[in-house]
């Protein structure tokens, strides 16, 4: 009866252990998240068997919010609208931490060696920079103030190649450039007059155009990060908005980034177009008439198609640009509350959240047909582990 | 003592366990392998670590070895010279499954929805295409035969979107495309003449166009993937090799593409130079004098920087190049044999074999100096997981 004893106390900390960690030993690599924004909710998924993982609950505000990965794709980093940064653990569906950080949040991004995560604030603005692993803060780098005492909102938040982050202030009308080398001493480059209200920014895939979208007036500010000894220059000027200025419903999304070989697709503020810029000199190529004021303006991996949704009344549409002709190709109508889309890395799918439909439907890129759907409730971003390999997402 | 039996048989199960998977539950997206040519067996590594997570052995003949990897991120597919594919499972550090598939491979490819693995032979000629879950032999696409019954070698194997593979036909001078959609039933476009001696291929990040490097003449043959019915033609036409050529010491690898910006920087063929080529009508751009043969030309990942490595009796040198100024800003000795490099994902190191020294060495490619380095045996490829994601790697 002795060993009965001896046994029965090695089994416990096994039992104990196992029902602790129901955790998955799997590759990440296929896995992402789908933000349910009402519950305050996330879905962790695997894209090859179009399942559901894991439901992870308690994430505060989770309208408009966005997402970047660790650099070994095993945890998620949530950044609320309620200044809530959340990290997640997608192989055991758990919220390893949740810190709130400011009033008013809007967008982060990850360190390009993955140790640092930086958020944007609209309330107080500036920039607060943590540790990855535990959330500690290592920096705050607050924004230029107002008359009144407060600081300007940050906007347009990413990370640069050589541990660098850059954004934009909306109310004074800047561009920053933060190298966090040393997080404990940041180095500040600042830019001013860059142009009225920068309310968006996005940076090119290879990581050396930062560009920000200008609410205050028709154009958008260029900075060349290879070079920002030259500063930033005005492309696109008196081209994107027009003359006769629609209302705006819902100020695009610079994030989704279209590049498709020498040509970038960019959605025009308050217009049913998209704005096609050639790359080399930064010069208009064309306009493309679409179904309402778009949203996210976003290529296929292989830059063969845009895939375009957009602001309400006309979110129950999807649209879909071929590159090469800048013909529209398909009118999808997948329902409504159609807000956002995710590529598979290597582009052979997208999933976009249909909110009213409680629903994220799934389609083949080469068919334009709907191949498989999955429950969420009310689901807005969807963001795939392969973010965590590239710059600027 | 019945209860004693009971568990004690419980445990049997539950230790057996243990000991038969060791495997670890971590994110695969920082991880890799190393190859070790001369022992057949490569290294599982933790790119964040620097760090050895096991070795695994019994893979036959790894001189030239290639890997890609599975959609998950968590199996690497290596082809080995002798025929051989193997299946190993980088959370658990164990050779999953080997198949010999032909006698003389030069490659493979996995397909864009990561069901297929490609395999190239020199001998016998052709395609076989195998399950990626079970190295099942789903396809057998032979080459053309030659007069004396034998089968074209095939090189220069790539996935290209919409699942399809792309490869050359050394013998028979000939570029063939292959829609796997349907696994049983192949179909095939084949272009003859493409030039003589295709002996390696590449195709480009976005998976449009796919350029074969021709052994048999002076210059590449392009096929735009998006527009196959208008035929290959000739890039670069008498301008690689020169009049006056050098002995090839060793032929370079196309397959370590090399983008920044609109230009393109290829290996020449036996000379000690870099061809610029602008992407833009594949014009040339210019030359760069190289310390030796090339043998990879690749880009750091945001295109700001070339790295090459060079035939015997240069392979102890590295260089770097400044793609915007096209100087050569930094000659490194990191030992004899400096056989391959691989950049992270997002650019910050670039690790370098270094076969002579039995090292792997680590380099931040924004100080250019070595900041770390791992024991490896005679290492030769090295391979990111983050390659899981790409087109064309």
């Amino acid at each position: 009866m002795r060993w009965f004893f001896l046994i029965a106390a090695m089994l416990v900390p096994l039992a104990g252990q196992a029902a602790a960690s129901p955790c998955l030993t799997r590759g990440t690599g296929d896995m992402g998240i789908i933000i349910e924004r009402a519950a305050g909710s996330l879905q962790v998924v695997d894209t090859t068997a179009h399942s559901e993982l894991f439901r992870v609950e308690g994430l505060g505000d989770l309208s408009h919010a966005s997402a970047v990965y660790s650099r070994d794709a095993r945890y998620a980093y949530i950044f609320g609208r309620d200044g809530g940064l959340s990290k997640v653990d997608l192989l055991c569906g758990t919220l390893v931490k949740r810190v709130v950080q400011g009033g008013n949040s809007i967008g982060g991004a990850i360190s390009q060696d993955g140790r640092l995560i930086a958020v944007s604030n609209y309330e107080p603005g500036g920039v607060k920079v943590f540790s990855a692993e535990s959330l500690e803060l290592l920096a705050d780098i607050p924004a230029t103030r107002l008359p009144g005492g407060k600081g300007s909102k940050t906007v347009g938040l990413v990370d640069a190649p050589e541990q660098r982050f850059v954004f934009g202030l909306y109310d004074t009308g800047e561009i920053w450039i933060a190298d966090l080398t040393d997080p404990k001493a940041p180095r500040l480059q600042r830019f001013k007059d860059i142009g009225r209200q920068p309310y968006d920014g996005l940076i090119t895939p290879d990581g050396r155009y930062y560009i920000a979208g200008l609410f205050g007036e028709d154009g958008l500010a260029l900075l060349d990060l290879w070079h920002p000894e030259r500063g930033p220059s005005r492309i696109l000027n008196h081209y994107g908005r027009g003359k006769k200025q629609l209302p705006v419903y819902k100020m695009p999304h610079l994030e989704g980034w279209a590049v498709a070989g020498d040509r970038a697709f960019l959605p025009a503020i308050g217009l049913h177009e998209i704005l096609v810029v050639n790359r080399d000199g930064w010069q208009p190529a064309g306009r493309i008439q679409v179904h309402g004021q778009p949203v996210f303006v976003m290529a296929r991996p292989d830059g063969r198609q845009i895939w375009v949704n957009f602001a309400f009344p006309n979110n129950d549409t999807i649209q879909v640009i071929d590159t090469e002709t800048l013909k529209i190709i398909k009118t999808l109508k997948p329902g409504k509350g159609a807000l956002h889309m995710e590529f598979t890395p290597r582009g052979e799918e997208v999933w976009i959240s249909i909110r009213d439909l409680d629903q994220v439907k799934i389609y083949d890129t080469r068919t334009l047909e709907q191949t498989a759907s999955l429950p969420a409730d009310k689901p807005s971003g969807i963001f795939f582990t392969s973010r965590a390999h590239k710059t600027g997402l």
